[in-house]
């Protein structure tokens, strides 16, 4: 950081109002235009944050704690700064504007903070949780392109919390993954598995993120569901879950994850079912035909959508490795 | 946190469009009025933040990394998310919100992270610098009130780097304060103290936000200042520095902490001083008069620079505590 090879703009003397463009003017010379025009907006809005609600010097530092006590909460298996960005409805919001959906595609929500990279690999009908405790539930469902095909061999990684809400690695004595599979889907783009029904339950809220919702006056709990997420070349990644209907959190999901489309009623496994599966007739059973996007639609429409933005706004942009950045050429 | 106890309203189907009022919802039920707004205006700016840059997943991950390895960095010595704050230029203008000063009164600046609680409480004239290879700089300041009365008795907080540009904290081996004191103004308003002429120095840049300032081309370094925090009851809570001109540095601080006024040239010692002092003859001199507001004065201006900008927004506000929040009733 030799300061003779830096060009920095001469700053003026600093104001309430002028803050905002000198910050700009120091950051000019960054020589990545999305990284330009990404903390371009960042200090806008954080400056005109502070300015709109006159942010106090105490209340800047109890933000600034907040935001270290957040940070040092933070291990390998709980990610404190995603839960806050889930709760703020910002999760949802980005992957909307990341992974459009066509219409009669399948609609993506929140990752959530508990998917792993340890799960099994295991074959079509695996029984995913070992909980003894946990209501038997058979999952048989197909994913499709939007032409209606098949689509095989998709890697779809499922994961569920046990009958008391809590997934494997929120476990003291975490050893191996339960409650989680990655399976591939087959010829005719099917995919089956053993599970239990999904039950409402908390985030974690023993840490700052739970602090804050009480302050606002919110609860901590997510309605039933179970995770998908499905990976294949040539299709856009899909991070999806589906909630069980009448859940008791399903208007107020603590984390905005709940999307009409994506809401379904458990069915009941009848005699022929039982015996082709293996399971018992009366169990219940969920059912549900997702429809991936392909890369190609889905980047069109992602880059229509992010230019069809900036003219709202009245900013001549540029698409720069199909996001958006200022066209000053 | 048992959910028939929260009344959340009930949210809509969630779209990029309608996502920022169901957050806003579901915070509707905050008892506290200030946190309330404050939310709103966070969610709102955080959203349009990432709708108007078309925030990717992976922007959105290497932002939650980023603030991750942040607090991850942060001790009782180093405060990571302080030094973000800087050098966005968020602190300067919090503090310029906060603090407001009418005309003659001396400004504020950035606190940085480097003030520590253990520094020790000193009668004028001590030498609070034990670096042998600084150059010696005696300091003769006074503070006065608006009305150009000196005012006694005024708890100064005075920290300063060594010779090479570090902190007393900053050394691995740190056992005692050194560069720092507190002091009181005597019955004239004055207080002085023997120091080393401020140097440059680089913020701390092995951590995330060093990273940050190399990937948008600046540097990290802070032109040669002197830090003064004033505290006297009565008195609005004067946190400020004072930097040489002529300092490579001057008009591109990382941290946007230059202020006009609070530019200073160095004098030298006469025979006079040197004696009355017990310095040596052309010594390197600093002095400033610094002017106080009063508590009273600054609440005024305070309140009033928030109700005319909230009147700009076009915004129907009250004050609650000092601090603006939507006039409801």
């Amino acid at each position: 950081m030799d300061p003779s090879k830096v060009k920095i703009p001469v700053l003026k003397d600093l104001t309430i109002d002028n803050i905002t463009e000198n910050v700009h003017r120091i950051n000019s010379t960054c020589a990545d235009p999305r990284l330009k025009y990404i903390l371009e907006q960042l200090v806008t809005h954080i400056h005109d944050f502070a300015r709109e609600t006159r942010l106090s010097t105490n209340e800047w530092m109890a933000g600034i704690e907040f935001l270290t006590a957040v940070g040092k909460i933070c291990t390998d298996v709980r990610q404190e700064f995603i839960l806050l960005s889930d709760i703020l409805g910002l999760s949802l919001l980005v992957d909307s504007i990341d992974h459009p959906k066509p219409p009669q595609s399948t609609e993506g929500t929140v990752l959530g903070p508990f998917h792993t990279h340890d799960a099994e690999h295991l074959a079509l009908g695996t029984n995913i949780s070992h909980d003894p405790n946990g209501t038997p539930c058979l999952v048989v469902c197909n994913v499709r392109d939007t032409d209606g095909k098949p689509v095989e061999g998709v890697k779809i990684d499922i994961w569920e919390t046990d009958s008391k809400g809590f997934y494997d690695v929120q476990y003291s004595d975490y050893g191996k993954p339960d409650g989680r599979v990655v399976m591939k889907s087959d010829a005719e783009g099917v995919f089956w598995f053993k599970a239990i029904v999904p039950v409402p339950y908390p985030i974690p809220h023993d840490g700052p993120v739970g602090k804050l919702l009480m302050q606002l006056g919110r609860h901590c709990w997510r309605p039933s569901h179970m995770h998908f997420m499905f990976e294949k070349g040539g299709y856009d990644h899909l991070i999806t879950a589906l909630y069980l209907r009448g859940d008791p959190y399903e208007t107020s999901d603590a984390v905005f994850g709940v999307k009409d489309t994506l809401v379904v009623d458990l069915g009941t496994v009848d005699a022929e079912m039982a015996k082709k599966y293996g399971v018992k007739e009366g169990d219940k059973l969920l059912s549900y035909d997702f429809v991936l996007v392909s890369d190609e639609q889905s980047r069109k429409l992602r880059e229509e959508n992010a230019m069809k933005a900036m003219e709202k706004l009245g900013r001549r942009m540029k698409l720069y490795n199909g996001l958006p950045v200022p066209d000053v050429d």
